[in-house]
């Protein structure tokens, strides 16, 4: 079981990091973080890079495919070398996943076409302009897509895919590891939950405005 | 406000990326990834490099450190070099903090002494032994000392440090940009909740015994 993060410059961390921490505790993964050329991958923050193991050509068929969003998701959408990565890699994959604007990325791809698919609540527009009907939900399984809303939403993810494919008690046991039982001390994880203020100042502003990621 | 994330060989990257995501979200926060020396520093699972712009010596006085903890954080309590920085970044700190097993390092460097702490709930005669007694919640404020429990605890920590630092509405502002809205499918993620001959295997089983990290 061969899990590939691909990583582009701009990426947000934590896009790609919650779900692999725990997708690659499952017993037998083998995990790559995959990028145009092995090396340093800056994040959307600027303050972060992490090391792509492998160049994309090196990793031809993974068996999942995690494809992180950020703010500058369109340099992904746009490259055609990481275009024809993934449509490749989707051809051969059990799961071809993606957290956040991620989806944008695959939808780019056209492996979303007639699915249905999340993203960032900020990023619904972009996803139907796509092609792409976007859903309200936190993590949408469509067959051998599975795509999470915003950032934090891939841990999640992660937790259902665990359960796909190893079953309830591998799942539960990564998500004990982890300690995953969330105590946030506010409830405004998503539009429908935060102060309609704070929502509303956020509607409308375009991905490559947000001051710091998203 | 710098924020400084320390990382050392072994690390368990949620603990340090998942706080990260949302302190540097802060206004005004600059954050910088430190280790011994700067470069790629590997984590837990072997999996993933991080690199860490500088080095200790080049940030003395960060506003905010943050520890993440590690099955290797062993390496991290006895580093002599990583023990007298932290104690030192202590002294003018205004928050020292640490997920998972990170509060063992801060434990090892004594800055703990006489205070409320966590830790991941394997590690809990382990900072017992360090003279800490820890407490069975998921995070945990005694003065400018903030600790958490195991590895995604790190995320709600950060949402109470926000809250304390830029005020509610920064706070919830950011939780909303990273949709951190927990829909996890099981509830396993303490030893209360997950089923129990999941947390009987476990219990007892050494840092250093488990398969790929904690």
């Amino acid at each position: 079981m061969q899990i590939a993060v691909l990583l582009y410059q701009g990426f947000t961390t934590l896009d790609a990091v919650g779900p692999y921490e725990l997708l690659a505790r499952l017993p037998g993964a083998e995990t790559v973080f995959v990028a145009k050329e092995a090396g340093p991958v800056r994040n959307d923050q600027g303050s972060l890079a992490l090391v792509a193991d492998k160049a994309l050509a090196e990793v031809p068929r993974p068996d999942i495919v995690l494809v992180p969003g950020g703010p500058d998701s369109r340099a992904a959408m746009d490259d055609p070398e990481i275009q024809a990565w993934l449509r490749t890699a989707d051809e051969t994959s059990t799961w071809t996943t993606s957290v956040c604007t991620g989806s944008l990325i695959l939808a780019a791809a056209g492996v979303l076409d007639g699915r249905r698919a999340t993203t960032h609540w900020l990023a619904h527009e972009e996803l139907r302009a796509l092609g792409v009907e976007p859903t309200g939900e936190r993590v949408v399984f469509d067959g051998k897509y599975v795509t999470a809303a915003g950032v934090s939403s891939g841990i999640d993810m992660a937790l259902h895919l665990l359960g796909r494919i190893g079953g309830d008690e591998t799942a539960q046991t990564i998500q004990l590891l982890t300690e995953y039982d969330p105590q946030p001390p506010y409830d405004a994880g998503s539009p429908d939950k935060a102060p309609a203020e704070i929502v509303a100042r956020w509607r409308g502003v375009k991905a490559e405005d947000l001051p710091q990621g998203r």
